[in-house]
């Protein structure tokens, strides 16, 4: 009796141990790229480019206008609205802590921040310019940009590469440290409610960590099937798989509705949710990932405490000062 | 001989003196009305507002979507554009230094800060809200805004009026003081070039202070009949006549053409010019208005040396700290 009480302990430890080790905490630094350091130069201009709405053919439309820097990281749209009003059909993923996906946007078809940063600008109902060689034209025209571009990157280097690659330097810097998950995982107990965490080893012992793990909580695979099991009845609901994700851009049949695993950190901040934004609450998106993804049927008690703990992973917002763009010259965008 | 002399120096000083006084450098600060004392509870909260696209019906658009803090005040765009691409027939006006206006709004319906703010939130074109119970509704519903709401007005004190005393309040901080123009006439005579004082003198001399002088050059009357002068050339060109100004609220045919005097200040970020953003330079902007306004025919020189100086009245922008907005709520917001 003695023997077995010990082992189950043992195991109990054991279990307990490689629980904990698994739940990992938000670093403050993202790491760069080899060809890409981070620096304050790049930072400021990236910052600066990134909220310029004159990267759009109207001149309306910045990155932050739909993954909005003074909110969740995105515009709690469905979809997006682009220049002239214009939507496509999927929901704007969030910039912060974006810098911790292994590939960006959500069928994954960049490989790197600097890759995302180039689509949206010359996407037709998105930012709307016709050409990266017309965006080098406008920022060259701005006068007040040549110092900032030659602070960063040395003399005559306005182009698409260092644009592309000052944003993705600031976007580095869109960290958000210190959720009330990460004060409990390093050590302050009181920083979850007993029901978050309830919610924190539901989540764990559901498996909804085999895709949402590590700091950011979306990996350790880049890819998912969603949905993976076939529901008509939610499907007519939400067409979930109008949109075909990979296999949208690879044109391969195994490829199909397979996306990025989303980050769940500040998720209480960005409803609506999934890739077509089509679930307003999060309660709901947390029931039908357990009926879409793991053929459960959640209860009421073990989905409030989920959402209890997702709630618990908005973490702390960065202080940053408001970028001064470099004035227009005597000329208009529309 | 000596006399006339001295009798002409004499009125060289007195006329040297009574132009100079006319210079008047802009205040660091603005007055608020007897009701809306400013405060830095109003001012956090005013910027928080100002910058939240969540005050328009599709969550898109904020007060800074046309006029650009990080900007000249405004958008660089002929008509703006409102929520679902739509797009109006004015020009946005510079947030800039609009506290020194008399009146607001390019027809001068508003007579305050206050009373502007509310007006582009339920303008179908513009932010597009229903009403103002519904904005105050939503922002109800973003429980974030309680907090800066009390800090700033007390308890339970969302409302209409306080929201737009809130924005008022903020953007009288909005306030570029210091410009060459600025530092030349409090005593740095370095501060102006020679071509820029000649271009100070000509708009003296001119007659263009007569309706653009004081502080934010937009005084001493708030309202200046545009065009003077009918010039069917231009007109054909530019449309200036088809909006009818303070005649188009007021429905008297005494207001027909009247319109409020805009600020110069910061006018070379401001392209393009005019009510309704018809001329893309400023330079014939600065011709037009000797043409419409003067009947004079302004030399190359004369217009290069006034557009000299009003690139002297570009100033300091204050730095601001970017706004965290209270999150959204799980909801959606088109």
């Amino acid at each position: 009796m003695f023997k077995i009480r010990l082992l189950v302990t043992a195991l109990a430890l054991v279990s307990s141990i490689s629980v904990a080790s698994a739940w990992e905490t938000l670093p403050t630094e993202a790491p760069a790229p080899a060809d890409n350091a981070t620096t304050a130069a790049k930072v400021e201009l990236g910052q600066m480019l990134y909220h310029d709405p004159r990267l759009s053919s109207t001149g309306t439309v910045s990155c932050s206008s739909c993954h909005n820097t003074m909110l969740g990281g995105e515009d709690n749209r469905p979809n997006s609205m682009g220049v002239n009003g214009q939507t496509g059909g999927r929901s704007a993923p969030t910039v912060w802590n974006s810098a911790f996906n292994t590939v960006q946007f959500w069928d994954g078809r960049a490989a790197s921040l600097e890759a995302q940063a180039a689509g949206p600008v010359t996407n037709p109902i998105e930012m709307g310019m016709k050409s990266w060689d017309d965006v080098v034209a406008r920022l060259q025209s701005i006068e007040g940009y040549k110092h900032y571009f030659e602070q960063a990157f040395g003399k005559d280097a306005i182009s698409k590469d260092n644009a592309t690659k000052a944003i993705a330097a600031y976007e580095r810097t869109l960290i958000t440290p210190n959720s009330p998950y990460d004060r409990y995982v390093s050590g302050d107990k009181s920083a979850l409610s007993a029901q978050q965490v309830r919610g924190m080893e539901k989540v764990a012992e559901l498996g909804c960590t085999s895709c949402h793990s590590g700091p950011a909580f979306n990996g350790p695979g880049a890819f998912q099937r969603f949905p993976v099991i076939a529901d008509g009845y939610w499907e007519a609901q939400y067409h979930f798989k109008k949109d075909k994700g990979l296999a949208e851009v690879s044109k391969n049949p195994a490829d199909e509705h397979l996306f990025k695993v989303p980050t769940l950190r500040n998720i209480a901040l960005t409803a609506p949710y999934f890739h077509n934004g089509s679930v307003g609450t999060l309660d709901k998106a947390v029931m039908l990932m357990g009926k879409l993804q793991l053929g459960k049927d959640l209860t009421k008690e073990e989905t409030a405490d989920i959402v209890a703990f997702l709630n618990g992973l908005t973490g702390e917002f960065p202080k940053q000062k408001m970028p001064v763009l470099p004035g227009t010259p005597g000329s208009s965008f529309n």
